[in-house]
C-alpha cells in the first residue's frame, strides 16, 4: 500500500511494508557505528549514537547468469539494491553499464601492465550521480515524497532535476552560485527549481540541513540527506560493473575520487558483497583515494597519520570534489589503510595535465574529477606506491564538457585560416 | 597483407584483400546511380557517372542470437558492417548501444500512443558521429592511412580526434571558425590538429576537396570524403539498434534529422537489410526528415514538389545540421516520398522550445539537432500528418552540453540567495 499523500513520512515504515518487495532485498537500516537496526524509513542518523545509517540486506541466492540476463543498466543488479523487482519498467534514467575502457595507451605511457578506465561520463547526465539518484528516486516514491531536493556541487543537481522530470516528481535543488555555466544550465534545463546559494558547498549543505528541519522542507526527499542511505547504495554498482566487465574478477588496485567519501566506501562494500555471494573469487584488493590539493582534508589526515578529518575551505578547479567537510572521510582513511592503499592529492596544474593525458591517449574527455584520479594514479606510479604489474582500474566519474574552463586555455585551434591551401601550407609547416 | 606505408592508396585494393576478412562481409563498392561495381578501396565517386559509391555485401546467415551475444556497442552488428570479425578487440571507441527511451511523458504531452527517443548523446563523445567514425577508423587502418581528417560542423571533429587518439593515428580536422566553444575545446583536447576556417561548413568542405587533390592531403583518410562509403555505413547501426531494442520490430514512423542526409538514407538501408535477412518482419514504415528553417534546402524542395536541391547559406542555431548543399538531399526526398513520410522544418524558437520540452518531460538534454527532430515531430502531430496511434521513434543525435548558448538565456537559476531560510521563503513564495 502506498503512503497516503497527506501523511508526513518522518517515522519509519513498518516491517510489513519492507517485506512487500518495494525495497527488494533490503530489510533494514543499520548504524555503521553501533550496529543498531531500524525499519526502512527516510532516516539517516542513528538515534542511539548519531552514527550514519546504511541499508542492510537479506540477499538470498544471486547468480552471474541472472545478472547477465538483466538490462544494460544498473538494474541488472536490482537483486543487490534496495529497489523493487520491476524497477526497470518504471520511468527512470536507467543509468550505468558504462564502458570499462581497456586503456592500453595510457598504461604504456605510465608504465603499467594492465589499466582500465571506468568511464562514467557515458551516464545519461554524464556523471556517476545518475547511479545514486536512480536509487533515491525509488526510495522517494516508496516514501511518498513528491519533491526531490539536494545540495550539490553541480553534477548532482543535474542528475536530480533530470531524474525528477522523467519520474514525474517536482525538484528543488541547491548549488553554490559560482559553479561552471554548463552545470548551471544543465541543472535548470529540466524544469525544476534551481537555487544558487552565495557560499561554498559546505554552506549549501548546512542550509539544506536547516531546511529539512523546517516545515518548508520536511516533506521533501533530499537525496543526499534523508534519502542518503538508499542513494549511497547506487555507488555499489560501480564495483559490480567493474568486476563483471573484467570477467567477474575484482581488480588488484583501484583509484577512486573522494568528495564526501561515500562513493569509495560503497565500492568497497560492493566488492565485499560480491565475494560474500560467491560471485567473484576472494582476493586482496587495494583502494587508493584521490583528492585535489586545494580540497584535501582526507589526504592531509592520511599523511599526518591521524583519524580525525580537519575541515578545509576548498580552493580548487575540481569543484565536483570540493567538499571541505567530507562526511565519510574517516571511513575512507580506514579503507585505504586496511586494504593497503593510500590517500593522495594533486595540484590544479597536475589535474589539467592529467585531463590532457587521458584525452590524447584514450580519447576520453574527463571532468576535473577525472583529472584528479588520473593525476593521482600517475603520481602513485611515479613514486612506486602502486604495483605496475597488478591489474589497475581508475575511475572517471564526470564529463569534460562540464568543466571546459579547466582546459579552454590550452585546448584551442592550432590555427584559424581562410579556406586556402597556401594559408594551410604556411600554418602546418 | 597491409599496404606498404609508402604506397599511395589511390587505387582500389585487390579482390584478394577484400576476401581476407579485413572488411568483414563487404565485397565491393557499388555506384548508387548506375550500379557499377568496384573493388573495395578509398574511393567515393563512380568513374562512369560520378555517382556516390556505397558498400555492397554478401551477408550469409545472420541470426538474432548471434547479435545478442555480441558486445554492448555497434560491434554486436559486425556481421553487417565493413569491419573484421575481431574488431571489438582493437582499440576503438566502441560506440553505440545507446538508450532507446520509452518517452511516455512526451507522448502524453503530444498526444501520441507510443513514442521512443533514441538518445545518441550517450555515445563516447556524445553524438552519433562516434558510430560513423568507428567504421572509418577501421577502413583507414585497412588502407594504411596514418592521418585521419574531416570537414565538420563540430561533432564530427571531436569524434575524429578522439577516435584517432585512441587508435594511435594522427588527426588534422577542419571546422568553421565560429563554432560553439564546447565543440572547439572538445575537438582540440584530444591532441590532434584542429584548423578553424573562416567561412561556412560548405566552405570548409570545398577546402577539404581541394586538399585531398593536393599532395598535402593525398595520403590522408578524410572520413567523410575518401572514406565516406565506409563511414556512412555506421549510421545503419541506428536502425539495427532501434529494431532490436523494440524487440526486433521496425517502428511505424521515425523522425530523423537531415544535415547531409546520409544518416537518413542509411537508416532506411538498415531497415531494408533487417527485412531481407529475416531478422524482422516486413512491414511498411514511414521516414520523416527534419531540418532547421534557417538551413532547409531539402524541406524547401519537398514542399515545392521538386527533385533538385537548391543550395542555401545556413543561418540557424542548429549548427550541426547547417549544411547548405546536402550531398544526399535527393535521396532523402526519394525516401520520404516513397515511404509516405515527409520533410519538414522548424524555426530557431521552435528548436529551443522543443529542447526544453524534451528536457522537462524525459530528462534528456538534447543538442539543437535534437530540438529540430522533436520540434518537427510536434509540428507533424499538430498538423495531423503523423499517425498518433502508430509506434513512433524520434532521434536525438547530440548533446545539449555542446550547444549551451541555445538555452542559456532561459535555463538559469530560479533565484540566487544567501544561505538563509528567510531569504528562501521570500523567493519560493
Amino acid at each position: 500500500m502506498a503512503l497516503a499523500e497527506t501523511e508526513i513520512p518522518t517515522a519509519s515504515v513498518s516491517a510489513d511494508t519492507a517485506l512487500d518487495g518495494r525495497f527488494g532485498p533490503a530489510v533494514a537500516l543499520s548504524c555503521r557505528e553501533c550496529g543498531a537496526r531500524y525499519d526502512l524509513g527516510p532516516s539517516f542518523a542513528c538515534i542511539e549514537c548519531f552514527g550514519p545509517l546504511e541499508v542492510a540486506y537479506d540477499f538470498g541466492r544471486v547468480t552471474r547468469e541472472q545478472i547477465a540476463a538483466g538490462p544494460a543498466s544498473i538494474w541488472r543488479y536490482r537483486a543487490l539494491l534496495p529497489v523493487p523487482d520491476g524497477v526497470a519498467a518504471r520511468p527512470n534514467m536507467a543509468p550505468g553499464w558504462t564502458r570499462l575502457v581497456n586503456a592500453g595507451n595510457l598504461a604504456r605511457e605510465l608504465g603499467l601492465r594492465s589499466l582500465h578506465v571506468k568511464d562514467d561520463s557515458g551516464n545519461p547526465t554524464h556523471s556517476f550521480k545518475d547511479r545514486v539518484v536512480a536509487i533515491a528516486v525509488e526510495a522517494a516514491r516508496n516514501f511518498g515524497f513528491h519533491t526531490l531536493s539536494c545540495s550539490s556541487t553541480g553534477n548532482l543537481a543535474g542528475a536530480v532535476t533530470a531524474a525528477a522530470a522523467r519520474a514525474g516528481l517536482d525538484a528543488c535543488v541547491f548549488i553554490p552560485a559560482d559553479l561552471e555555466q554548463a552545470k548551471i544550465v544543465m541543472a535548470s534545463v529540466y524544469g525544476g527549481r534551481l537555487v544558487g546559494i552565495e557560499g561554498t558547498y559546505d554552506d549549501v549543505n548546512r542550509f539544506c540541513s536547516e531546511l529539512i528541519g523546517d516545515e518548508l522542507g520536511e516533506r521533501w526527499g533530499f537525496v543526499n540527506v534523508n534519502l542518503r542511505p538508499y542513494y549511497a547504495e547506487g555507488s555499489k554498482t560501480l564495483a559490480y560493473e567493474i568486476a563483471e566487465q573484467l570477467g567477474w574478477r575484482i581488480p588488484d588496485q583501484i583509484v577512486v575520487p573522494v568528495a564526501s567519501g561515500s562513493q569509495l566506501t560503497k565500492i568497497d562494500k560492493g566488492f565485499k558483497e560480491l565475494i560474500a555471494l560467491g560471485l567473484v573469487e576472494e582476493r586482496p584488493y587495494r583502494i587508493f583515494a584521490a583528492q585535489a590539493e586545494g580540497c584535501s582534508p582526507v589526504s592531509a589526515a592520511y599523511k599526518a597519520g591521524q583519524d580525525v578529518i580537519r575541515p578545509v575551505r576548498p580552493d580548487t578547479i575540481a569543484k565536483s570534489l570540493a567538499i571541505g567537510n567530507p562526511a565519510d572521510g574517516p571511513y575512507v582513511l580506514d579503507i585505504a589503510r586496511r586494504t593497503g592503499g593510500a590517500v593522495e592529492d594533486v595540484t590544479d596544474a597536475e589535474i589539467v595535465d592529467a585531463i590532457r593525458l587521458l584525452a590524447r591517449t584514450e580519447g576520453i574527455f574527463a571532468e576535473t574529477a577525472g583529472g584528479v584520479t588520473v593525476g593521482v594514479l600517475r603520481k602513485l606510479v611515479a613514486e612506486g606506491r602502486l604495483d605496475p604489474d597488478a591489474e589497475t582500474v581508475v575511475l572517471n566519474t564526470g564529463d569534460g564538457l562540464k568543466t571546459l574552463d579547466a582546459v579552454a586555455g590550452e585546448a584551442r585551434p592550432t590555427a584559424v585560416i581562410r579556406p586556402s591551401l597556401d594559408e594551410f601550407r604556411s600554418v602546418i609547416a
